[in-house]
């Protein structure tokens, strides 16, 4: 296979559906930039196995269940121990979408392989093409990278929609909630190397779409009544802990960046995550101009690509295209 | 002694003189609005011997050596075991004014009595009319409180100048000097009572005073001099790490922050400071909108005062009005 520039853009998206995943997946799905090789899963939004369930659906609904492959991941953070992993059910449902009754999967399966052996492989096996869109805790990502070090260097880019770096978060006032899902395995991604973006609630908390809005997608192309179905749980979320009557794209908004990163505005810098106590999961960024006086912990860290402004009204008009394209 | 609201204010100045530090002390001795009581010292810009030393040279200089007690104060943090503090020199000069040669104090000494005493005694002495301004890592107000952990409700306000709420640190990414020198005094003293203030990076960076400014204070009113003498190594520290020709007036802006609270705009919530980890010395408030779903460790916490906004002009006017005037 060779490595030239025509071919489309390969993508494999770590996901844990959700709500705002499901919009992400449904828009790769409606997206001829991307081709989607794999879906892997992991924890967060649901448990880990009820991610795979719900990839499985999407991918049937898409009709992509064919080409696309789902591999399971991670049950549990690094460190967990005997923790059970915080889900975030009271967003997004017991079920991951809302509740509204979804069926199960009709007839696919996941593939036998972990979703870390499916990264390797797929990364290896197009040196250079391959993008990863990281939407949930980063732990499928770190046991990838403690298989082969080196992928960092062949990856065409990694995309993680996590943290909040110069606002608060969203689990408590310091952490977002992929990052406080995994952090030890955060810190390790986002020391592996320069080739990836991260965009957090400093951006994805200024693309909103409103009730009305939603409202307006009901029965308009493929996915319009699905995600307005599925948008109702996580709708009534947001109106109760953030007194809005929208909700936030979060997971839709990194997809966006995907396709169109010059929509955003990055600014290049180390990132380190808070691991321990009660600021555990905080993203910090190096964003000074100079470095500083004496060692630090960001020093020798590469400068990853930070997104600290959005052009929110593109970013939310493209997602609104390619949700409800035919 | 009655505590009628006519009587004047009472200040306390915990510091680490320190060239800004000099800057508010100078402030406070020309300023009708407060009677000054004492100084505790501290170590972090100097070492506490030195702290002490320099404020002694400052009350003679302001003609005060008679009227306000220095009490000497900590010379490690709270859990510093047998490590050394973090001085920064760099940023003062070794003798904490800049190394220009002046002489030691002529005669007057500090009390026999340590800060956190001198503090509780204080406090005690003139319920709900003394305010602390805390300049340096908070060490000192901390163990005034392990003293008497009642004397948040005693003081009128504490005043502290620390953190970086959304900004980035000045240690490191995460760390603001002050806080980064005690973190665990720091998320003691933050935690005790609401009748606190704290302004921290966000506002003191964004009140500079340009080396043209500070050159026109020269030979004017009392201490235009002297301040401009200390400043220059201070200055050239700026122009090396910030890559501009002025110096922040982190000191002498909180000690503003205590005559005209009003020039600041401030927000409520509770503050955690991160105590382990790359990102010891973080300070997070918490600026939700209604909190966060589940326990965090923000919730039990106190709402004090945290100065998000900055009326720069005016604070950097009434700064070099006091520190010029006759």
């Amino acid at each position: 296979m060779s490595d030239s520039g025509e071919q489309p853009r390969l993508l494999i998206i770590d996901t844990d559906p959700g709500v705002d995943d499901a919009m992400a997946i449904l828009m790769a799905a409606n997206s001829p930039e991307v081709q989607l090789l794999g879906i892997t899963t992991v924890y967060g939004n649901v448990p880990t196995a009820l991610a795979t369930q719900n990839a499985l659906r999407l991918l049937e609904m898409a009709g992509l269940c064919g080409g696309v492959m789902v591999a399971q991941g991670a049950a549990r953070s690094l460190k967990a121990g005997t923790d059970v992993e915080r889900i975030a059910d009271f967003v997004h449902g017991a079920d991951g979408f809302g509740d509204v009754g979804l069926p199960p999967p009709r007839g696919s399966h996941a593939a036998d392989v972990s979703a870390a052996e499916f990264l390797v492989r797929s990364v290896n096996a197009h040196p250079g093409r391959v993008t990863i869109l990281a939407l949930a805790p980063l732990t499928n990502i770190a046991q990838a990278l403690m298989l082969d070090p080196d992928l960092g260097d062949k990856w065409a880019e990694l995309v993680i929609l996590g943290g909040a770096f110069f606002t608060g978060g969203n689990v408590n006032p310091a952490a977002e909630a992929n990052i406080f899902g995994d952090p030890d395995a955060a810190d390790l991604v986002l020391g592996c190397t320069p080739r990836l973006r991260v965009l957090g609630l400093d951006v994805t908390q200024r693309c909103r779409m409103t009730a009305e809005e939603l409202q307006a997608m009901r029965g308009v192309g493929k996915y319009g009544s699905f995600v307005y179905d599925i948008s109702q749980f996580y709708l009534n979320f947001h109106r109760k802990w953030y007194d809005m009557d929208a909700l936030y794209l979060h997971d839709p908004t990194a997809m966006a960046a995907v396709l169109r990163p010059d929509l955003f505005e990055w600014r290049a810098g180390a990132v380190r995550v808070a691991c321990e106590g009660v600021t555990k999961g905080q993203t910090v960024m190096d964003a000074s101009v100079r470095g500083f006086h004496g060692h630090n912990g960001w020093a020798d860290r590469p400068q990853v690509q930070v997104a600290l402004g959005v052009q929110q009204q593109q970013v939310v008009q493209l997602i609104r295209e390619r949700l409800t394209a035919t």
